[in-house]
């Protein structure tokens, strides 16, 4: 892929391929739009008379900061090449790909626009019934699939070769299992929690955890991750979920993404009344036990691994899954409140003193889960964890 | 790679090729010998006036079942890499590389025939006084320095990238992890210990332990491993050792070869005297001295990793990986009494009841270091252990 063949899409270029390629009629009148509200890809979302598509292009660089932070376009053709394969594996979840162009960086597919990112919704108080049901079937079958146990290993090292993904890591390393811990230019909190943050800083416990799960994060090659996928990375509705931009994609621990999406329905836990909690137990309740259940009818369907039914194996595998999870777990909650990258949902608050108390939560309950990751078993049990934190 | 471009190399081609590299005057008269004993390359030893190189050639096939077992020439890319990587990091204990052709799969390397195998040489009561030294710090500056911590987490991914090895991997998930503790047709056993055989292939517990060693295996990608690291691998004199032959070279877990390395070791304890053990437990609290020795230095002098002044991190790393190879120690051992592979050190005893209960120790105590991995913390305790199980 070289830079010279790479242009920026406008939205009548947008416009011109859409039609090029067959997807409207050239005489169709259509109406498009940059929607992009992140700042490193575009995405247009072109309307025809019947139908709709989104245009993405990846952009060579960072566009808040102008054209001085370049960013690897790999990650285009890593996102578009997950979605297909999580559009093989878990289809009712996934945007469906129309196109892809590797040197422009462009992957055309489903407009989602009738559904809601489930960050927001969640925020404004939808329950979202179904999504933690969708969301642990998603992660159960696109991690299962793509393990040893579905694939084989010939298979599999072969395909995680395709998925080295050294520049999206980094950001991870750094922003979720790193800076946090230290005193780093990324961190982003606010005054009233220095004292919090400082003695994470100093909680060499704590900071010796955080190091055994970022060496699992960087060793650990069970699955194709998602590798982002908090509650932003959901579109949702009442009836349907559907799983956004993996760019991110690579072989990682099967706990990754799970304790992302449990994690962040935590936090969205500490931003409501008392009263509005039950619903979002009820999801993690959920994820857990339909993960564990699609993990396991997948296990038992068609594996590979002639251990498999040896006694025990894949009750110690789910343990040790959820172990880490845990850990992950506690992780993603702490570098949402401090580091770089915050979530609305505790952000948003806006009596001060309230938000810094659920702040406070985030950071005590998340070390918990960190340093206590293997006294727990059941999502229940964190639940519970969890309530006894506020 | 075109199997087209591929042609065997002779005793004549050898020796055109290696005056054309200008590695020998055109006139010089040169003795070429085919000496290869596996069934996998060709190895061809070139002697002239003042100097000797060994040309060793990859076969496209097993040259034991003629042309009917195809095998990747591939590894002859990945044994050239892994060479001169290992001779980067431990240059004292590889073999120099003077030239390779990826297409032929060949590589000419430096001329060892002044050294003995050591396995050969253990079997024959030498005791090669420095092989443990060498062999640690071996293994402790090719695993380091291949490591997230020496090389940070974006480098060494692109380095796992290119030391992808399905297919060999294959051969030792099968061999070493699966196929004795099932009846698989790969297994080789005398009649005499068929009880004990079976009884292994009913345990469920240390099955379990298998499995879990293998997923390690499977999963964790450490840092660049030899890969095969026996002592039949080794090239030893009183003076130097060299390691040879890492076509099994991939990214894996950081306790494997030094596993292989002390098991064949054990094995080798099992073939000698009472009164000629000493010298051998002697090499394998060297073995794990020096590689913690070695692996602090290098991790106190170099590191990329944020957390790697945590307090307990390295205390805690070197647990783990000692833990581990504890683990895959006793799978060697019982891969290679009752497996496809066998040792020349238990094999070669000539009496049939000293030799069937050499096996049956090497069994016993192999199953206890894979059962009971997580109860030791030194070679001196591993050493004690094989003693309680003679």
């Amino acid at each position: 892929m070289t830079m010279s063949s790479y242009e920026s899409l406008t939205t009548e270029s947008a416009v011109s391929l859409v039609k090029k390629l067959g997807l409207f009629a050239q005489s169709e009148s259509l109406s498009c739009q940059e929607i992009g509200d992140g700042n490193l890809n575009y995405v247009f979302h072109i309307i025809g008379k019947e139908k709709s598509v989104i245009v993405k292009q990846a952009l060579p660089y960072a566009k808040v900061v102008g054209e001085s932070w370049p960013l690897t376009l790999e990650r285009a053709d890593i996102e578009n090449r997950a979605l297909r394969l999580q559009g093989k594996y878990a289809p009712d979840y996934t945007p469906k790909v129309y196109y892809s162009d590797k040197d422009l960086a462009i992957t055309i597919m489903e407009d989602l626009s009738h559904l809601e990112i489930a960050r927001t919704g969640l925020i404004n108080g939808e329950d979202y019934p179904l999504i933690a049901e969708h969301t642990g079937e998603f992660i159960a079958r696109t991690l299962y699939s793509t393990s040893d146990f579905a694939m084989g290993p010939q298979e599999k090292k072969k395909l995680q070769n395709t998925f080295c993904n050294p520049e999206l890591c980094d950001i991870t390393e750094g922003l979720v299992f790193t800076d946090p811990f230290f005193d780093a230019d990324t961190n982003d909190f606010e005054e009233g929690l220095r004292s919090d943050v400082e003695k994470i800083w100093q909680d060499t416990a704590l900071k010796l955890h955080a190091a055994q799960l970022k060496r699992l994060f960087l060793t650990s090659g069970d699955a194709l991750l998602h590798g982002d996928l908090h509650t932003g990375s959901i579109f949702a509705s009442a009836r349907e979920t559907k799983v956004i931009d993996p760019e991110f994609a690579f072989y990682g621990p099967f706990g990754f993404d799970i304790a992302h999406f449990t994690a962040n329905l935590f936090m969205n836990a500490l931003s409501r009344p008392e009263s509005r909690r039950e619903p979002v137990y009820a999801h993690i309740a959920t994820v857990w036990d339909v993960f564990n259940r699609e993990f396991t009818r997948l296990w038992k369907e068609d594996n590979k691994e002639a251990f498999a039914r040896t006694e025990g194996y894949l009750k110690w595998l789910l343990a040790d899954i959820f172990e880490q999870a845990t850990g992950f777990m506690g992780l993603e909650m702490i570098r949402r409140t401090i580091g770089l990258a915050h979530v609305k949902d505790l952000d948003g608050i806006a009596d001060t003193e309230t938000r810094l108390e659920a702040k406070r939560r985030s950071l005590s309950i998340g070390a918990r889960f960190v340093k206590e990751r293997r006294q727990f078993s059941t999502a229940d049990e964190l639940v519970e964890a969890f309530k006894e934190g506020l």
